[in-house]
């Protein structure tokens, strides 16, 4: 798995970069199976919407075997690795739920300012990874990116508290309003198993859900590993600290624990 | 004005139809600056959102020049009035604002179980018009439609006072995902001036906008006059009670009031 100059250049002037069905059919049911029984269970990983829906499961590369699998996928971490040309650890894992009917908005926010007021990072030599377990569409809460807006830095942001029932560093709506001006917004979307990678100074941002169609991703951060936290304050479930480069699988681990799982099943 | 048969085919079978740009640029652009001042007044037509930023403002037609115009426009009143068999007045005239950054989500619903209840209207005939202001983006809160729901008739609804600030009687989510198995979601978008018109018992609802982009649109009501409602019980300036066949202006009356007040400017 290896990007083109030209996919280089693109993710280096945007800012981001889409693989469409980077994973199959086959892997990815098996990871949309997984993510609901997370969420049906009751453990500090897991954080709710206000109407008790989930919102984000963190972590679940820790305690699930096919998450396990898709933290170390050598399709998602090599591109990664090409770009910052060094090796990566994984800083952050979340499976984002935006459940259908009640998923709540995400205000427009940078990455980059939180991990390195929250955790001490150090420089955005971190990438954003969105991996689609089900369909995303433009009814059912995209991701929304402001391209370029990478160059913009670390901008400044208020913590809100009272939009929805996470906490999250926001942008004012001048600077959101300049930005977009200047690179539009994309929201990317497409069958499950597509990957979009970007920048950790991206503006990006979701808005809610009310349709019945889940829009369930991973949203996980791959570090450089010189690059790893200095002052985490976050629990370490949200914030990691094992900073050892990932060891990748087998391209096809993920597809040989579906069909095990599919035939033991039958 | 006149509906193809093809077109009237679509409507009777899918509940909706969309007529794009049917106003032009010079007609739309004066009608978005005068909605602009109607928002900026205090005046008990206009609702507004939690945050303060306009939702709503009804009854425009009986207060400003242009949007008289639009209220009694040819290009719409003749298709409806095609479709109907039947003369139309104006039963609800409002101006939808869903403000950039803070437009609030509008829950699934159906109209005629509204007009029903609070109004007394007989029968479902009565159409919904949606005249675009702004460009509709999938982005910015489209209205989303749920193609031939008109079919499933009257459906029970709740009365949602938690939501958002406007009242509204809503569909629970079993019902939604039914009607969608069955028909779908279709979420019209285009320039400004485009026309949508669908069923009083079409499903419909509509996103939050978190995007730097308002999303204004003419959301009115034309009743056949046969079916004038029996029993109000909200304010006239909500559920008119003039139930004259509205005498349609020239077809090209608003666009002289546009550049009248263009000339006036200059």
């Amino acid at each position: 798995m290896k990007l083109s100059q030209q996919q280089i250049d693109d993710f280096n002037r945007e800012g981001w970069l889409f693989l469409p069905e980077l994973f199959t059919q086959e892997e990815t049911a098996l990871l949309a199976r997984e993510a609901e029984d997370i969420y049906a269970a009751n453990r500090a990983e897991v954080w709710r919407e206000k109407s008790g829906a989930p919102r984000t499961a963190f972590a679940a590369h820790l305690y699930n075997e096919a998450f396990r699998l898709l933290g170390a996928h050598p399709r998602m971490i090599e591109p990664i690795e090409q770009l910052f040309g060094e090796r990566v650890y994984m800083h952050q894992f979340k499976i984002n739920a935006k459940s259908a009917f009640t998923g709540d908005v995400w205000q427009w926010h940078q990455d980059y300012g939180t991990w390195k007021r929250d955790d001490g990072m150090p420089e955005p030599r971190a990438m954003n990874i969105a991996i689609f377990l089900d369909e995303v569409m433009p009814i059912n809460g995209p991701l929304m990116l402001v391209p370029q807006s990478q160059n913009a830095g670390d901008l400044k942001a208020s913590h809100d508290l009272a939009t929805t029932s996470y906490p999250l560093w926001t942008l004012d709506e001048e600077t959101v309003t300049r930005l977009v001006r200047q690179g539009g917004i994309v929201a990317p979307t497409g069958k499950p198993g597509g990957m979009l990678m970007f920048h950790g100074n991206l503006v990006h941002g979701s808005s809610g859900n009310i349709t019945p169609f889940p829009r369930k991703i991973v949203y996980l951060t791959l570090n450089a590993i010189s690059n790893y936290i200095r002052t985490p304050t976050r629990p370490d479930y949200i914030a990691h600290r094992d900073f050892r480069p990932i060891e990748t699988v087998d391209d096809d681990a993920l597809l040989r624990l579906a069909r095990a799982q599919r035939q033991a099943a039958e």
